[in-house]
């Protein structure tokens, strides 16, 4: 096994793998059903497909596999439109590809500083070819927690961020003041920066860089203790970032360092719209052995 | 295109694609957030792995791909242990298979009576080689509502329901009642038959049959306007039917006829073990564009 | 099973699924090998990787696996730089695609007539999920033959012939007689009309039609009895064909009718530019089962 | 890139990835054409499938796809059997899997010395998710040279020799003796051991282990300069080996120190039987780029 190397224990003590799941507490959850009143379910997912935007080497390919041209040879009794007297016929799909990709949300068995995962795991601890032994996306519980969205946008006064562009402590304190409305430990904390618009109308500009959070910020959500977070953006945090020699570091401090859990590629723009700030948020996913991801479609219902 | 033939539209209008979703209105997801009181979330999914229950041709697959061994080629500014500064290193899986396996919500686009399904649409209408144009799983929205469990094993006497063995109408209507729980339209109404324990213990053993409602509790679930249904087992009714010489008759009536949505492999074991027979059910899913299934693990709230 | 309906058995008996490779003959594989003067071995395939000129919904992807990464975690004897003391490390791929893509041998259970294959097997006798029972590429024998190449190019007098350009039986009659080489029964036919020039250069252009023969060429070919042909376009026959209501109609009748296999996106430039026009034509493949189609690189050697 | 470090050059020189292809001459191929007498046409491949004896994470799945049901929705044109009046179907096959299973050929970019390839290149140099830049099995041109067989266990007196049963140089000169047929650079030099017969009768005790050469015989393969070696079976080399902390030596060694080319799972039986010591060996395969190996049917022609 690996050489065993000091390491600081997470926030939430050695072995843990839920991170800032932690922060959800059955109390949490009764207070988050309390801010259901209207009944209107709000879909943050983006349908996946092959064309989505995405880097060359994460791609999505589905091929359906119709029963109806096999099922004679296979069902001596079929009377040749389906199998059986009720004619029974099936289309499933094949898929392949990687979870890394559309609407997702990362595990903390997917960045790495070094070859540590968060709570000092390293790779050679717990990656198998099928998958890692800790970590794993199926690890991640059904969440039900409150909910509440900073429209970044409309505090810059924009529709669409650009860029590079990063948003400040100041800005969320003011965001959330003009929101009427304040952050909680284990609340998901959701950003909206217009940058989703471009998924559908221009996926390789979308692809190319994003607004987003920086250090400060990070920082700032550990501290508030949120539970989950996430953007409409491909990635975290302002893409190119703050520190050119340091990519990625938004995602990579607040998975690793803090197991704070990220969600990408949110479709916030009918929450931002309709000024739905706090709201119950629920997710639950597919619980696949391993996985560095799930390809989700959370929801908020007020 | 198809040929035009007569068929009668469904209880929700030609062209609907919601089926019995419909049933669930903005009433009923307040009445269900309003169940949430002790803050206990059930989880509702099983882990899907290679060596899941699962017949010949239903695979899945997942391989870890590491960016450690590439990292330095690719990019250059590296140390040899990362990229950049804060050595950046991921892990993404590549996946391969089905999403008819595991715990799944079946679309409406996967079981067809000759080569209609729901609401008429035929296959020479809807299905293309990336995925179905109607019906897809994408079209099935974050579902919030009240559910109920029925504990069929529990009124049987029995841990474990028999293959073949039929819940009956009268069945359900007892254990409703010493459950002290009835049903209301758009509701999610899961059945309990202990067969799920087999899963891990059995594979083989576990698909090789199952128990289940009967062609009686189907209709009468229609009747009901229950919004989703679904059970311990891999697929819903009993196996072998009532019917030999049709085969599936159960799901195949409620996808095709009545657009009403199942679930199969749910872990209800919890929420029997729990007496948990009335909660917030929560499922959220991957909105894969054309899917036949979607890999799930929904949520009990109480 | 399937209903039986009457048709005509092929030139090679019912039953037979090897088609024009019976005409075959050891003599005729001992002639072929007398051909090798110079010991110059050209290689007639083209590199395939995920970017080659295909159609929407056939695609190749690879992705590479390193053990370096899980080496240590599941081989406890290792230290740390491999598996044992000589440091055994490895590289894998994981693939996913068609074989109905790149140069290619397209199998006689690939086209069909409504859903007639060669010899009148319909997709009802012989069509399985996991390929077909009869037909498959693994059908396809080791050929070693002699192999003429036919230079549509040079007898136009350019460098590219035109989509939709059809090669006549007095076109390559003629072609024949510039190069001093006549086709033999059991030869391997091979065509050059340049159009394989596009391949890198324009993939867009090269998919979107090509020159080839028409049906007079296939009938030809049928009674010169070769054993094999091809070309160096995505298809075999011009696109677009003689008649435009009846799409792929060369191919199909080949296939089909008369069990002739087809050889596309053949590297026939090189061939042509030393005017090697006969030579000893080898091919062995992958034979894996009941598949559509072979990726291939055949060679021909003077 | 990499740090640069010391390194022996290959025999072939410094940047060669040809390795020991490089000895086989324009002679070499024109006196191998000279040994087919009978015509006579032996493949060396086993058909592969889902199920053939592999590692847990080698898999192959294979899953057909037919237009039939979906080409009126993509064809306005059609009548409802096919496209066109030709009434044009197709069949498409969707595989994913390694190509390091089944009868194969191993690229020079498989097994590594630590980080080393053959040549001295290291992971980082030539590592790239889609495959690798150097040595990938497109790289391997179309072989055709003299092709030996040795039977060590007809020069043993059995029918399969036993897992770790090593195969000495002078079981080697009294086998070549016996069949009264030596070895020459250049030529393809092939083991049967009989331990293939358990490929279909026994796939569990066939991956147990194996006879094999051990490394007297690989330093005596590098002095003969042989071109291409292999056996028939799942490793080259006795396993358990002759050293047990050096897993996999000989293969490592051929591959990575000497750019001996190894074929696995060879179906040498028919050779053995005709006793069949001297042939034309052909190999085409496909040239999948940056692949780590083909799934290969090689032929010997006498």
């Amino acid at each position: 096994m690996c050489a065993r190397e000091p390491w600081w224990p997470s926030r939430y003590g050695e072995g843990d793998e839920l991170g800032t799941l932690n922060e959800i507490t059955p109390a949490k959850v009764v207070a988050a059903a309390r801010l259901v009143r209207a009944g209107t379910v709000y879909d943050l997912g983006r349908t996946l497909h092959a064309n989505v935007p995405r880097f060359e080497d994460r791609f999505w390919q589905q091929t359906l596999v119709s029963s109806a041209h096999i099922i004679n040879a296979r069902r001596p009794g079929s009377d040749g439109g389906g199998w059986g007297r009720n004619n029974l016929n099936w289309i499933t799909e094949l898929v392949t590809g990687t979870f890394q990709i559309g609407t997702q949300l990362d595990g903390l068995n997917h960045l790495q500083i070094g070859d540590r995962f968060y709570n000092g795991w390293r790779a050679c601890d717990i990656v198998e070819q099928w998958g890692t032994t800790k970590l794993g996306i199926e690890k991640v519980p059904p969440v039900v927690t409150r909910g509440v969205l900073v429209d970044a946008a409309r505090h810059r006064g924009v529709a669409r961020m650009e860029p590079g562009e990063v948003i400040t402590v100041a800005d969320v304190h003011a965001a959330l003041r003009e929101q009427h409305v304040a952050v909680e430990p284990g609340d998901v904390l959701l950003f909206h920066t217009g940058w989703g618009a471009l998924w559908d109308s221009d996926p390789a500009r979308f692809t190319s860089g994003e607004p987003g959070i920086g250090m400060e910020v990070a920082e700032w959500l550990v501290e508030q203790r949120v539970a989950m977070t996430g953007a409409d953006t491909w990635s975290f945090g302002a893409v190119p970032g703050e520190d050119p020699e340091r990519p990625f570091f938004v995602p990579q401090t607040l998975n690793v360092e803090h197991g704070l859990f990220i969600m990408e590629n949110l479709a916030t723009e009918a929450l931002a719209a309709a000024g739905a700030y706090e709201f119950m948020f629920v997710l639950t996913h597919h619980k696949t052995r391993g996985s560095t991801a799930a390809v989700i479609a959370p929801a908020a219902v007020t």
